[in-house]
């Protein structure tokens, strides 16, 4: 129903089904991986009225599975690009996995796919900045890193009264 | 041999074979299009020393077809993430696909996929920012960004003796 392809890599159409509605993909070497696409194969629909949660889980540096919410794939759109580079620091979120106990290997990540009503999925939140399939969230990610950046550069703001003399520096009105 | 995947879109495994080491996926409605990803199905590697050049063709204004190199695939690299908006306005380069006159509808795109010796493929530039399966071009791409982002704030720096007595307004040191 479903398959994972790591940028670079060979595609992966054959997930683990850990439970009814669950599928697993492994990342090996998942450090050096920027972007996974997650996509159904086209053979079978999702049953009406139901979607894919997608989960990025990796192994925090005790081990233990940390899950963070990428997004979801529908019958409507079914596939989506995910940068998972810059992921690994983040917190975990809420995720339907908790009971599975998948082996963590250190190098080894998963993909995670959940089955679930569109309603749930409505009301859940992907991390910020992992899904890189639309201009709009890449226009959202590059306005926001120019917000940054202005920020960064006004912090060093000052007024002609507070500035030294010097007749050579040039200032750039914030 | 090849799939290939528009973000937001179902995966399509069947190119057309306009030759016997040329294959073309159309692309409907490629102006809403902002990544493709391609990609080797794993059934059949590439016969030793060879491997694709895979590239995006479009219709200019006046329906003929613009081609431009996006970059390669190999049984060491057997997928790529394209970016192809963004690629529309420029200019085409040489391409192996010149003598089949593929069809050109005003809304439809293709990718080509052409199946070349290695080393010739060493010889072809693709066109810059397309790939962005990479953090390295992410990186160059978003540093160009901010390098751009500086020359125009640079643009309006003053001198502390070209400014006009004003002690509210602030200023950012360059």
């Amino acid at each position: 129903m479903f398959g994972c392809l790591v940028a670079g890599r060979l595609v992966q159409a054959a997930p683990q089904q850990v439970a009814e509605d669950k599928f697993v993909f492994d990342l090996p070497d998942y450090e050096n991986i920027n972007h996974v696409v997650v996509f159904m194969l086209g053979t079978i629909p999702f049953p009406e009225g139901m979607g894919g949660s997608v989960y990025f889980c990796y192994p925090d540096q005790s081990g233990m599975a940390v899950w963070q919410l990428l997004g979801f794939v529908t019958n409507e759109k079914p596939s989506a690009i995910f940068k998972i580079s810059g992921l690994k620091s983040g917190k975990g979120s809420q995720h339907p996995f908790g009971a599975m106990n998948l082996p963590q290997t250190p190098t080894v990540a998963q993909i995670g796919i959940s089955v679930e009503l569109l309603e749930n999925l409505a009301q859940q939140t992907p991390v910020a900045n992992a899904a890189v399939s639309s201009v709009d969230s890449f226009t959202e990610f590059t306005q926001k890193m120019l917000d940054n950046f202005y920020n960064f550069a006004s912090s060093f703001a000052v007024t002609q009264a507070q500035m030294t003399p010097n007749p050579s520096e040039a200032f750039i009105p914030a």
